[in-house]
């Protein structure tokens, strides 16, 4: 499996707080959790051409990861064209945190996914679907100790699956594991993980994040996207 | 519209509490909530002949309401039978609460409808689809100050559509307001009404059953359901 | 109930079929069906000044009705931002036919809404939710002697619900009659509707229509669109 | 992975047609398609203690493929429940073609499973989810030359996932190929497979079985089914 984790990799040049949690940049956090023996990992930056995400990149891309905040607006339209055009030929696509913001993620869903937030809170996480590829070996619940609450209503289409409630001590609830299938690919949205806590250290978020790559797979990618006049066939 | 609300009336015999907070039993505290002027309502209970609950009376019902707790075995599968096909033929029916483990709610869901719950917890509610009919008029969120926590993981058939999640002060979150349909037949199931505590008097609540009671009202009821062999059209 | 109906009105300028199919343009055809003592209906086309569609009138819009095929292209994004953000505070959108590869649609649905096609098929439709206001007063099957085949698979992202699948003479079939939700907003896409059939004149097609704008019509509309930073409630 | 094939083995008895197209009956022709390396299969029909389906072999099955016509009701209610039990702790269940109205299947989905039907009818079936694990290397479409007829409505619970639509020649449409979830298990119906027909030894149609029986695989099974009193968490 051939994974591309996107990181705008800007937080991390501005903020020390950032740097000391993510030394090789969010970007290098999460590849090292995807990275194994069957597991190819390449990472790639908003300063890069065209993002680094060329068509030759995700033409070679099983599954990307997407890392976003404070520089959304600065992925070019036509970067968000292609990487659309490539979920839909059956790339897989997984979302953290504040990328529900992101281009990519508001393109594919056809919402504005927003949401109330608020820095600080105490989450604790729920498994509902215990049975699910992206559950796999995840506890029935556990608890960041530090994270950003996302809170309902979240603007995002109707999800395919909700795999992951999330609860939060200022009294909010959120659906912080969501799947969609568009086209031939398939979506993951994961709500935990704000650039100066550590709940990409946090095993079971780790777990979730390795499942989803898995799950999100193709079994086939770079098909064609066509609207044929066809002949009968009775 | 007729409505039919079903209260197996065994609390309100047996503890004086029950009786305090529902002089008229919990039949007559949520009859009270949908009577108007467009709504004739009956209520039945588990000492009637059948339940209260035979083919004449649903016949007659466009949606019937169900609380129950103690005495689920009590009703005789034939009433569970009947109700069952009635639903399936377009009438609409409204869970309550302990309903959750009712012979009718098990059997419509095909799973076991369990959950975690614990007495005398703090909810808040939040409405995660504030355009759907059954939230008409409910605030984003809101809180009650003593209910039983009911916390996922609820084992229940996939929703249609989820409209109301619930956040517990013990850290549990909950599907708290959910939407199926089973044949011809709409199905709502409300998480909120342990015998003992007030929710029933509460503004939102009692909206919210009002709003589900209209949107559960069938366009056709009574309809044929019939496995026929029939002709080619082409 | 406002209703505005948008037609490109390109072909019938063009085509002297479409014109004597649809005298009055397909938004003329369309707005008749409309039209009765509850129902307002205002058209608009291509060649007003920003297409008929200003803030003024969406504003001013419970639900808009879309035909476009030829000039898809010729409606300016801005336009189509606009629409989205009157779809997501929760107007109504109603898809016909060839608008299934409009802008709109794409930008609602995430996918590129590609199908089969082929002119001049005869086509059965089934309705499959007997019970929902849209299939209201429609009989379970009926015929279109002739009508454009679109076939699956239809890359659209998954409906919430199917009311209609269309069975046609080639050995194809297609979700005919699908719903969304987005943001606050309802939608439908309808699939008959080839500018040179006479489909909208089909008294059950008619029916569909005047039911669908009536299910999509918004409880509240023009609702803001925000992601606020909220204290703790707890 | 561990399969148990359940097969009334009824038709076999009486009817030389049967015993000609399923030499070692149904189930011995089901069986033939799924024996592999990574497969263990075992046959139980209706006539062996229990239906063959104790605890102990339920314990042992990680996915039950059930095929049943003239006898679904000779099954005791108690193999039901306890199929049932095994189901909702994680087992998964293919069901095929008559299957439709045996009891587990009912009971799994709550409704009645009606449709309309016909014999000897030519279909074609559509892949509508070309990425989905079940449809893995079987084409957009194929046709079965003789296959009973199923046709819409069909009186199912809202699948989770429609993977195969179906065509007739006299008319009719079906969700050919669908799937749902009930509490951990897996469930997958498959229309074709009328015991006079040829279907099970179709090449696309073996490939959709031996797929599904993967997909249902669980990844935890017998888990317990509780719903405990559970104390504060925070």
């Amino acid at each position: 499996m051939k994974v591309t984790v996107y990181n705008e990799n800007v937080h991390e040049k501005v903020d020390p707080t950032v740097r000391s949690v993510h030394p090789e940049g969010l970007h290098g956090t999460i590849a090292g959790i995807l990275r194994d023996e069957e597991t190819e990992v390449r990472t790639v930056t908003l300063d890069m051409p065209e993002c680094g995400l060329t068509d030759e990149v995700l033409d070679d891309t099983d599954v990307l990861v997407w890392w976003g905040h404070m520089a959304h607006g600065d992925v070019p339209d036509e970067v968000i064209d292609r990487v659309q055009r490539h979920i839909l030929a059956g790339m897989g696509l997984i979302v953290l945190h504040s990328g529900h913001h992101s281009k990519i993620f508001r393109r594919m869903l056809g919402t504005t996914c927003n949401l109330k937030w608020r820095d600080g809170a105490r989450e604790r996480l729920w498994v509902i679907k215990p049975n699910h590829p992206i559950a796999q070996g995840v506890p029935e619940t556990f608890a960041l100790d530090c994270e950003e609450m996302y809170g309902e209503p979240f603007d995002i289409a109707e999800p395919d699956e909700v795999i992951l409630l999330g609860w939060f001590n200022g009294g909010e609830v959120f659906r912080s594991g969501c799947t969609w299938v568009r086209g031939n690919g398939k979506i993951f949205y994961l709500q935990p993980g704000h650039e100066t806590n550590r709940s990409y250290y946090n095993e079971n978020i780790r777990r979730i994040i390795k499942n989803a790559v898995k799950w999100a797979c193709p079994i086939n990618k770079n098909l064609p996207l066509i609207c044929p006049c066809t002949e009968p066939l009775e």
